[in-house]
Formats: C-alpha cells, structure tokens, sequence
C-alpha cells in the first residue's frame, strides 16, 4: 500500500479533509487532583505563542500568588512580540479583587458575579475571535459551585467560530464539559512533597 | 493559637529548620498514559528560569519534532538572559543522532548507547552541581527497556550535592525512581482528539 493512503476504514466519515480535520480547534480540559494542570496548560500556550498565535490568559482565583512565575514569563514573551515580533500577542488577565478591564472598585467582593463577569468577557471575545490561544485558568471552580451555568458555557464554546483553542484548568471538571471537551486528562496525584511537610519553594511552585 | 506557630506534630521530625526543609531540592517525575508530562515539566522549568535559575533540557528522544516550540521558546529565553540578563541560562540537548556535545559521526547509531553516553552526562553535572533545574524528557524509556541502570540512577539523583532540582518525564517510571521522588504525578488520558482519527497540529502539539 502506498504510504500516504490511510488503511481503510480509519479515516473518520465527518464529511471533513485531513487538512480541515487537522486543523479544527481543540478544546482541552486539564482535571484530576494532581499537580500540572495550569503547568501543562502554560507549556501549551508557550507552544501557540511560538507559533505566533494571539494567547489571552484568564486567571479565575482570588489569589494568584502561585503563578507569579508564568505570568512574569508571558509578561516578557508579550513584551518581545511588541519589540521584536517574535511569537504572538499575550494578554494576562486575573480575577484578583476584581477583573483588569473592570473598573468596579470598593470594599465589597462578590467572587460568584466577578466570575461571571470574567466569563461574560471571555464569551465576547470568542465571538470576535479575539484571541487563537485561551487558557481558562482554575475555570472548572465557579462551574463546579454553580456561580457560571455549565450548559451555557459548552454551548458557547462548542459553537465558538474560527479557529480558537481553549484549554481549561481545575479540579472537578464538570462532565458535561469533559464530554464537550476533544481533550481531557486527569492529572492524578501519587506524590507530593508536601504529604512529607515540605513547603512550596521558590522556583518551584512558583 | 498565634499565626504562624504550626499545630503540634504537624512538623516533620527531621531535624530540619522551616527554611531548610522549604528549600529541599525537588525530585519529580511525570508519568502516565496522558498528555502533559512534558508540557508540565517545560511549565515548571519556566518559572525555574523566571527565577534566575540555570536551567538544562535534555532529551532522550529519537526524534525531538514534537517539542520544537518549546526548544524554540528557551532558547529565546535563553539568549534573553544573555543579552538583559533577565531570567537564568539554559541549555538544551537532545539525543537526536547522537548528543549536541559528542563528537561522534558515522551512519552507526546505537540509541542504547547513545542513551547512557546522556546519562553519564548528566551525572558529571549533577556532580559538578553545573545547573540549577534539570528536565530529562523521555527519560523513563531507556530506565524502562534496561539500557540504563535504574539503581545507579536513584543512587546518583538521591545523593546530588547541593540544591538541584529534577525534573523526569516519561511513561513507566521504574517504581524504584518513584520511590526515590518526592513529587509524583500520573498524566492518565480521558480523552484525545486522535481518539476521533484527528491528527496533531501546528500550536498545538507543536
């Protein structure tokens, strides 16, 4: 058999050519209670913005003291596209006390509508096609509460137009969306420093 | 009870302060059928080099296709240290046909040798306590098909001078290397897109 010709049977009957499948948009969801899920979703982003894709990063937790690192990283990759070209566009957002583009200010905090307000934003921009590369950090938290409806979120991403990755990071991924999902891996924790009393560390977790 | 004073019997009783137990070298392996063993130990080796830390990627891989994006991406990072002195310095190897720095030529390639000829290698560094974050990607394959001692391994890493930490991806970790590790974790597949007869693409495998 030539090489080239997929055995028969193989290929899908989706109606779609290798170059069209090849290309879809991938939607990955990072669960399990094992460290590396937003690592590995940064690892990926690293690969898109070497690419030269546009990469947004959406921090959805109170405190993001533990990715310090990656976001200084991405800081400086986003910088080098803007003076030299080189990868793509990099956009950081956290949820903080408050989202960067919002200008709400004051004493109180609403975690549950700061995190609908981050996702209302994400749902804009995909339907701009905004970015190429989304990574929707800890984003499996305010679904598992119930604070962002999970129907809403698969139908919005399920039907995104263009050609946009997402990854999703965080524990209990909803199953709705692991079903909606073309990746999904469960990190699983067989070992951890810390079961030992060991602390986080410097150049390690973050 | 004040803050900061740690409940009774929640100390190891080890010997070590707080900030010699917190500054303990890591050792940790990434492994499982999943994606994102490597993608994960490229993330931590990000914000070793956020760190300042001088990081070294060794690849005991035939073919090093898949991870070009991220060689593309340190090296970057790599000359960025050099010329702003941002970050740490990194080096990247890759087993190929034979290692960047070996001298061999010729149409022989004995990838079991050329295997141990990277893990002498990186034992003289360990010795030499050369860099400060070591990634050997892949490395479980020749641990696993026998072409390198696992004892001689375990004894090299878990008696390393100084503070080196090290990172180890592949799947079939030797159970003797996860016994020695302080952080393990299993990449186990829910779900892959070439499950559905997708292949991999550009910005996002690669």
């Amino acid at each position: 058999m030539p090489r080239g010709v997929p055995l028969p049977g193989s290929v899908p009957d989706d109606g779609l050519t290798t170059r069209q499948r090849r290309n879809q948009p991938v939607l990955a969801v990072h669960t399990g209670a094992g460290k590396g899920k937003s690592t590995a979703a940064f690892g990926m982003a690293l690969r898109a913005w070497n690419q030269g894709f546009d990469v947004a990063v959406f921090q959805f937790v109170k405190s993001a003291k533990w990715k310090v690192g990656e976001e200084s990283v991405f800081r400086t990759l986003g910088d080098l596209h803007t003076s030299t070209g080189a990868g793509g566009a990099v956009e950081w957002h956290k949820m903080g006390s408050g989202w960067s583009w919002s200008r709400k200010q004051g004493d109180e905090v609403d975690h549950a509508e700061d995190a609908r307000e981050g996702w209302r934003e994400i749902a804009t921009r995909i339907a701009e096609e905004r970015h190429r590369f989304y990574v929707l950090d800890e984003f499996t938290y305010p679904l598992h509460w119930g604070w962002i409806d999970v129907d809403e979120v698969v139908q919005t991403l399920t039907s995104r137009p263009g050609n946009q990755h997402v990854v999703i990071t965080g524990r209990n991924a909803p199953a709705a969306l692991m079903d909606a999902a073309d990746l999904v891996t469960e990190m699983a924790k067989v070992k951890h420093p810390m079961d030992a009393g060991r602390k986080g560390q410097r150049g390690i977790e973050w």
